[in-house]
């Protein structure tokens, strides 16, 4: 169960609640706050509290005393400028906090972010539920040939069916040695008086890396959007996609000019090296160029004529 | 001047505007929002924005899904074990943002605080406003004949009024070289066309040290009291304190809990050495200890003292 | 095993080798550097490099431009003078880098402390080591009564058994599982041909939290003495003290004098709050104080009571 | 003057040092070490200590025991791999240290580097040497008028021979007033007994902003690459470039096949935006494409036809 209904009634009562404000607001995130977007078959992500809209990215680069901004268009342009020539501090001035629940091992690519403010649920002082993340068939991947850290094809048949029992076994089976370890009935006495009950700090160590935790998540703009450009992209893992996803679609919803310039820019762009430039200057000219008369290796050459959308 | 009458407008509009937000709200902070409160003879700080009040703090602690906070009682009772045991991420989801005016020697100490985001008015690409920061006559100070950082008594008479005058002759004079270099009209044409006018990059390195500068300067409520522990200390020099106590003050509207918190922990706290408190366990059992016999060098010793109301 | 032949064959042929620098060098680090320092059943600390010595910390805080260091005694004294005011910022001009071997769930506490670099053993990319970590029988605490996050008495007898026989057993399963679900064999083929074998960043989840992984990690010597302070202390969880305590022996060799200031000014000292301060100089004027008169509460008075070494 | 000569023996007496080391060694670099490196007219830039080599990133890549390097061919592909993936994170495992001399306007823009650590000779403190930064004829440039932040042509005649007069005759000015407010003789004594003197911590004020400062700045080679792609590019004001190309030439002795790969896929690569790319792709299936029908404004159209090296 992703939610209590205590849990869905606390957050309703939240979504109703509306207080006035002389700040920065923004309805189109307001219409989302709170509300647990589902991810995984169990996680969700939820927008809790924001600071600035794409105005204040405006106002801190032009250090303004009002609202510092002007025509739509005008703004826009300079977002963009801010955008294409990597001049980042005005995005540090928004900010946007999240709670997110998610397997551990989702958890622990996600810490490696480190310009961001975190609050776990901890595991030392508290009970972790008893939920844990089992992939959908169309997820259950193989391993990829050619790629160390990649996916190939899907997995079928016995093998599928094997892989998600051992899953779902170790994991259940985990769990209830944890819960039999710490020895903690629902009133909060010992279910077994015989038993003293495993420190909680050392219980959880039994548990499996696919164990949902939860965490408060809170960075700027800026920092918010290099997270997304890595774990949105076709090569981040796709349990940590598919959070990035979610979050994007909020963040499109909260500055939709700062998002459409970064899916311009950041998304969608493709760096060229000094050599492959060099490659693609010749082939402008008309030049008939080859891997070995470009200087790269074929690695990079097939990754510059992907890019490019040519045949690698 | 402070403020010009558009930029005074500008506020006001601001300060009169109200939405609707489902956000945490803070009256007392509102109340405050966007006014400049004004620091030294030309600065001020003003607050711009804010994230997250008392009860997120509390909220991000127990990771809840809802507000999560229960009697004030037991929310205050939780603040204060968190400040007490150096808990500190729970306060850092709370975010303020500050539009501040200061000299740039007071904008150099402040700017050694890395754990926040800045926008700085840039003299690169602007034209600097032609303020200064004079002393008013209770803080032009000697230097200290015992503290090779400090501050003496105030200077007197003949020696007052010469230093005045310096600083005021020397920050208009180059001032005024600054804007003749630039050679830029009030229409933005030259004011003498035979001129070309040196780069605006260039023109700014005549300014003096007490020049004003302005910046959007955002933190967190955890490095910002980190931030203030410091800056609002009796030891900081005078001219960064007075941004700091105004800002202390905001503190105390935005998250009153936390604040006395950090008065009682913090600001108002003492920590002994382990060689401090084997002399004062002594002190206490009745004990007559001296400097020598306590082991402590003679400046630990008076420090001690110092800090226990006692004649150092 | 905690080391292959190869690998410490590696390590002895580094420990063997030495090259002229005109850099720092401390003799008594280079005597320990590379060699793996037990920590725990299976995990180590190795110091892998370092930039800097006790004088480093007198030459930033002087800025000067030979050594910069006068008498050991003027050295000795700026240094704790530094420690004590809390200058913390020539502490961070010396840098050391470690190697560690330690289980996930240590991992998870030890990140949170971010200003660090860490690389650390990619299981999206490799295969981990059947490694995991059971508690020595003295270590085997049961959940304290008192404080949520602290521990009881030992466990002894039947519940001891069988704690280990789980923690024992569904380690040593679910890495079985992982094995089976990963499908490599020892030449890199599969084990079993009729089978894909899932993706190394799937199966990793069905691992325990108390498998070992690895990394390096890099901090300069002010953070690395925050998480001493932090992490070498009788509060946190003794499976990541018993890293601190290793590291700090390092320490200990590395910079002698910054060691021993930073024992005696924050590991062995205690700060009072503003209230406690009232209450302590009260008692030093002879006067008979209670809980109740001091306005601390009684968790508070405790805690005061007991760091003057009195009974609590 | 750049040195004193005791300052020169002190440099020339730590070079001349050489002690045993099992740490990574670089000899290029060695060979450079503490020298100062003239940039400007008064200032330098020394590297005064390292941490690693180009072998420390493979080592921390691999997470491995011992060198962990293999075949030269195999550790560069390795090293050009983790630049062109921006796997940053390698890089982080080599730190290096300098000693700066440096204009305070160009400190001002280097401090927004945050993740440094950095030592300044302290005005508060100490007593600023009389030395200033006056530019080069060569580099007494006009406003740009087409770049807000550019530099034009240089400033000729009378009007250049009347800026270095206010430049000179200002800082000069400033300096004599500072020295005269602090009132301090060279024993140490009042200059003038009848004067109490102004506190270090308010004369500095009076001192313009091209007056030389001083510091020790520490950062790893991941940020200082980050460092270096800003401030040895183009755009960068020339003042700051001065000291990002002097320290350019250490990282190249340093890490050679780290810096090769910076100055491929970095310093000389472009990234062109999704929209960039989609007109490209047209370009090079042979279509005439203009600045209309790319979707791309002006301003971007021209960025792009200079980066192809084509007639903008």
């Amino acid at each position: 169960m992703r939610l209590t209904q205590d849990q869905q009634t606390e957050i309703e009562a939240q979504r109703a609640h509306r207080a006035p404000t002389a700040r920065a607001t923004v309805p189109a995130l307001e219409a989302l706050l709170f509300q647990a977007v589902p991810v995984l078959d169990h996680g969700f992500v939820r927008a809790i509290d924001y600071m600035g809209d794409d105005a204040a990215v405006v106002q801190a680069a032009r250090v303004s005393y009002g609202r510092g901004t002007r025509k739509v268009s005008e703004d826009a342009g300079l977002i963009r400028y801010l955008m294409r020539h990597r001049h980042t501090t005005p995005f540090e001035m928004c900010e946007i906090k999240f709670h997110v629940k998610l397997p551990i091992f989702v958890a622990r690519q996600w810490i490696r972010h480190r310009t961001a403010n975190v609050n776990e649920y901890s595991a030392r002082y508290s009970i972790l539920d008893r939920e844990f993340y089992i992939p959908a068939p169309e997820h259950l991947a193989a391993q990829s040939a050619v790629n160390r850290q990649g996916r190939g094809a899907v997995l079928e048949g016995q093998e599928a069916a094997e892989v998600l029992d051992m899953l779902r076994g170790d994991a259940t089976r985990t769990y209830d040695h944890y819960a039999a370890m710490l020895n903690e009935g629902a009133d909060g006495q010992p279910a077994d008086p015989s038993r003293q009950g495993l420190a909680r700090e050392l219980a959880r160590m039994n548990l499996t890396l696919n164990t949902y935790t939860q965490w408060y998540w809170k960075t700027d703009l800026h920092n918010l959007l290099h997270f997304l450009s890595l774990r949105a992209d076709a090569h981040a893992q796709y349990e940590i996609r598919a959070y990035a996803d979610a979050m994007l679609d909020m963040v499109r919803a909260w500055v939709p000019i700062t998002c459409a310039a970064f899916e311009d820019y950041r998304m969608g762009a493709v760096t060229f090296s000094a050599t492959m430039l060099a490659a693609l200057k010749r082939m402008l000219a008309g030049e008939a160029v080859d891997q070995k008369g470009s200087g790269l290796s074929k690695r990079e050459w097939t990754e510059m004529l992907v890019a490019l959308g040519r045949d690698g």
